[in-house]
């Protein structure tokens, strides 16, 4: 099934003063229709596009079939590509004069280590473009049938990433949480037992709701409920890994909803 | 240009039961091409699409041309409709069996008083979809050319608003302000000043950087920037009103950019 054709667009500028210009393309949380008409249009000027595992292969058919197709992700036991190899990379496909689209899953801006792959096309000279993207968490609060925001309830959302860097390895990542707030964790499910521990010392009621999505708009997605201090254990009981959003909301108030466990409703 | 064939979707799944369905769909941030592809789908499929003012017209032309559009928005000097009003007249048309979009500004999740709609219609029985979208702090960074995160610099973002409800008419919203987070303030122009004050009494230097995007994705779009204890001077400067991202980062460590004046360079 095609949702798309091929001739959509079809004015591609030609390179200035021999080089070609970068776009970070925000992909989505997985589905091909999870992206926006703009991001198709720049896939289908791409000459090169480059890719992490994060992109299913779906949303690389939207480019044209001449277009090169580079993975610079991480393979099954392997090291992933480090962040300055993939500056290199599309810095050198677009001082060659070629359209580059870089891939990124959800919104380039959340998470995405946009900085570095801007800076590094700005240090060159390169014209740099960036498609914003649906971030990850509204895809899970969207297939989890939710809002992120609640009037009354919870007037906050906070992202927030389990994973660190190496100068900073665990980044606090629960210092925001608070009543009238809702923490959306990116990349923390290695990180459960952890968080859940600082929310609980934080005083967040142990029975506070906790909603799960995992492979969010991709084939194996799955979607969980469970009190606070259920985390971990819900967690390792599905076998959860890898890309999931954790989303953690601290009432302002209390509200007549019942914690019931929503496994295996996959939407 | 219509970057979008008519014939896109023809499986539309006739009512069940007699009731209709209703699907919130995320518009995004303005621009039609901002919109998902499943959003588009979405709107071809409706019979009848409930929008405000916040969504462009261009967006409406994606809805079949048969299909009822109702405005449910803010006229210029007159009051918005309650969001009972809402509640009512989607749930009336799914009732007939209709298939009903709720189109809603950015993403639903987010300030987007979805949860309101979403009660309603699973009060009445009625089946509801939620289609993400772009949120607008998303599309004030990549109009702005920037990431809302950054490695060492900013590793949590806030997404935070200036409006309030009748028993909450001021939220806290600067209460998560702090070394190494980025807070998006959604709907806050009114309350720069007091926002601004508030985040100087929390000891954020006063040559934080402030970003700015008014409009965006629309045909006004303004960028702007500024050190933090020039917002409200800046925003009175340049008339920046209504629909706007006000991005103050704090960083976790001094950042070597320069505090520019960017104003006026729309994307």
């Amino acid at each position: 099934m095609s949702l798309f054709p091929m001739a959509l667009h079809t004015d591609r500028t030609p390179p200035r003063g021999g080089k070609g210009r970068i776009v970070l393309v925000g992909a989505g949380p997985g589905a091909r229709d999870l992206l926006t008409l703009r991001a198709v249009q720049r896939l289908q000027e791409a000459d090169v596009v480059f890719f992490d595992r994060l992109v299913d292969e779906d949303v690389l058919e939207l480019a044209r079939p001449d277009a090169e197709r580079v993975f610079v992700g991480k393979h099954v036991g392997a090291h992933s590509w480090p962040q300055e190899r993939i500056n290199e990379v599309i810095v050198a496909a677009a001082l060659t004069g070629r359209n580059v689209v870089r891939l990124k899953s959800g919104d380039p801006g959340v998470f995405g280590r946009a900085t570095e792959e801007l800076d590094a096309a700005r240090a060159h000279g390169i014209e740099v473009e960036i498609v914003p993207g649906v971030t990850a968490a509204s895809a899970a609060a969207a297939a989890l049938g939710q809002s992120l925001t609640e009037r009354g309830v919870s007037d906050t959302l906070v992202m927030a990433t389990g994973t660190g860097s190496a100068d900073n390895p665990l980044p606090d990542c629960v210092r925001h949480a608070s009543p009238g707030t809702t923490l959306a964790f990116y990349m923390s499910v290695g990180q459960a037992a952890r968080i859940t521990g600082a929310l609980l010392a934080k005083g967040m009621p142990a029975g506070a709701e906790v909603q799960l999505a995992a492979e969010v708009a991709k084939p194996g997605q799955w979607l969980g409920r469970c009190g606070l201090s259920d985390l971990p254990d819900t967690l390792a009981r599905h076998r959860v890994k890898g890309c999931a959003i954790i989303l953690v909301t601290w009432p302002s108030k209390a509200v007549a909803r019942p914690v019931a466990e929503l496994v295996g409703a996959a939407g």
